[in-house]
């Protein structure tokens, strides 16, 4: 949103965020992969409508860049990296829902079940869900089959009941309660709802490019720390910022009581929590060199985001 | 339900049904598997209302039953099995919804939403639907990898929206639409609301055992087909039905204008319809001569089936 120039950084995120928005519309295109009896319009729609044309792709940009930080060409983790945004598009349809959050806009544009109905948004997510599944199983995403199977366990360990869907019900628990939350338990809330899909991303682009357990478990604890400092920068900025920079509602959080960093430890207090986290990220990526520069970029960005 | 002395497939399916219940109340217990971080316990209660104590458990008695035709035994095919119905339970969880077919009992008890609340009930369909595919890919599952992503890829594309979602959704178009719907569409709808998972069931046992191709495809064709015979049972059982035989309401495909065969082509034409499909799955048997003796009997127990 700044008037200056973009930074290498920033014209790497469009661009890959670019490639990643082609691959997603070929997805979702009405052709038939075998074993597919049809795909009905109405879904097909919603499922592009809550998967297409919005967003960063941060995800995505995590699990290329880290794969390509380790020798692998974009076109080899482009489709696993689409396959966990397929999964955050699925998450945020499920919970803009009347049942759980009730938003009517994201990104600017009408929510999936204002856009069609309920029971369309519910069955798109359901169907996104398990798109991404597909793709991480399928033999064109990688031609080796342990790669294949441990994206998708980890793809399904990042996002089930111990993880991602885990936290949802967790924050949705902690709206129910008059007391507000401690800390820990909101970073236990935040590691889970957002912290372990974005964990996960730069894991996947471990996991295509073959690293070992040493270079994989850096970068996990580089996207455990990059995923909490995103949370914590999503809280402050819903606390001070405003609809026209958020495309969707702003201050909602307070309004309904929701369990976040900046009510426990205040705006001043959750800032210098991000920043040790964004430091702490850094720190995980010693090891890699200057080879890191991209990484450590779009960490920073993280704690500054303002889309 | 009959007062005689149960034969030995209905022996055999309640022993698997049993098995199956266990392993299930096994996946979901609060024991935490690596990178999971908790398991809310109103989450995984939800999950468990969904999953256990009820059902017959036919997809992963046709899992197993195929895989141990095939030379394989149950406790090879036991987690697959169960992964296909955590798929089958998890649908049954959001095609409860309010926002979709609003049904308050299922199997004699409260469905999930009611049990729980609707936003509890989208979380622990989406955390089911999750956790089949963390199944099917952890290598507990099957030493082998591509067996694994096979099983994943198969699972995915029998329930997305090329399957068992577009199904659900062409269901929800129909009853939105004043005219019936044609034979041909009807026929289309339920070969992926319940024939795709059926025939993925009968598939998937066929993967685990390394079966050859000519054997997959008639495999495949004797699960379509049962598949077929299966949901013309159901929609015959609505239609004459009973709330006791039931575990739920009764007559309401007709009160709600559900597209079904019965409709098309009137109960006796639907009962010569179930029966052709039941001749034509045992007919795809037939290369495979008496080891055969146990999905026979399962595919005439679905054509009369009174649960």
């Amino acid at each position: 949103m700044s008037a200056a120039a973009p930074t290498a950084f920033e014209q790497r995120l469009a661009e890959l965020g670019a490639r990643v928005e082609t691959e997603i519309d070929a997805l979702l295109s009405p052709q038939l992969l075998p074993g597919e009896l049809a795909r009905p319009s109405r879904l097909l729609a919603a499922m592009r409508h809550a998967a297409l044309g919005g967003g960063k792709r941060l995800r995505p940009f995590l699990a290329i860049a880290t794969a390509e930080m380790l020798g692998v060409a974009v076109e080899q983790s482009l489709r696993p990296a689409c396959a966990i945004e397929l999964v955050h598009c699925y998450s945020l349809a499920h919970d803009d829902l009347p049942a759980m959050d009730n938003d009517d806009l994201r990104r600017g544009r009408p929510t999936v079940h204002k856009a069609f109905d309920d029971a369309t948004a519910i069955l798109a997510g359901d169907a996104l869900l398990t798109l991404a599944f597909d793709v991480m199983a399928d033999p064109a995403t990688h031609r080796d089959s342990s790669i294949r199977a441990d994206l998708a366990l980890g793809l399904a360990r990042a996002s089930g009941h111990g993880g991602m869907a885990g936290g949802q019900m967790l924050d949705l628990d902690a709206e129910r309660q008059a007391a507000p939350l401690p800390h820990d338990s909101i970073a236990l809330l935040q590691s889970m709802k957002t912290g372990a899909l974005l964990r996960f991303s730069v894991e996947a682009g471990a996991i295509v490019a073959g690293a070992s357990a040493d270079e994989r478990s850096e970068l996990i604890r580089f996207g455990a720390a990059l995923g909490a400092a995103f949370q914590i920068a999503d809280d402050i900025l819903d606390a001070e910022g405003d609809v026209a920079t958020l495309g969707k509602a702003a201050g909602k959080d307070a309004a309904r009581n929701k369990a976040t960093l900046v009510s426990a430890l205040g705006l001043a207090g959750a800032r210098k929590a991000c920043d040790e986290y964004i430091a702490r990220a850094v720190y995980a990526l010693r090891d890699f060199g200057p080879r890191a520069g991209l990484l450590i970029d779009a960490a920073h960005f993280t704690a500054r985001r303002d889309f």
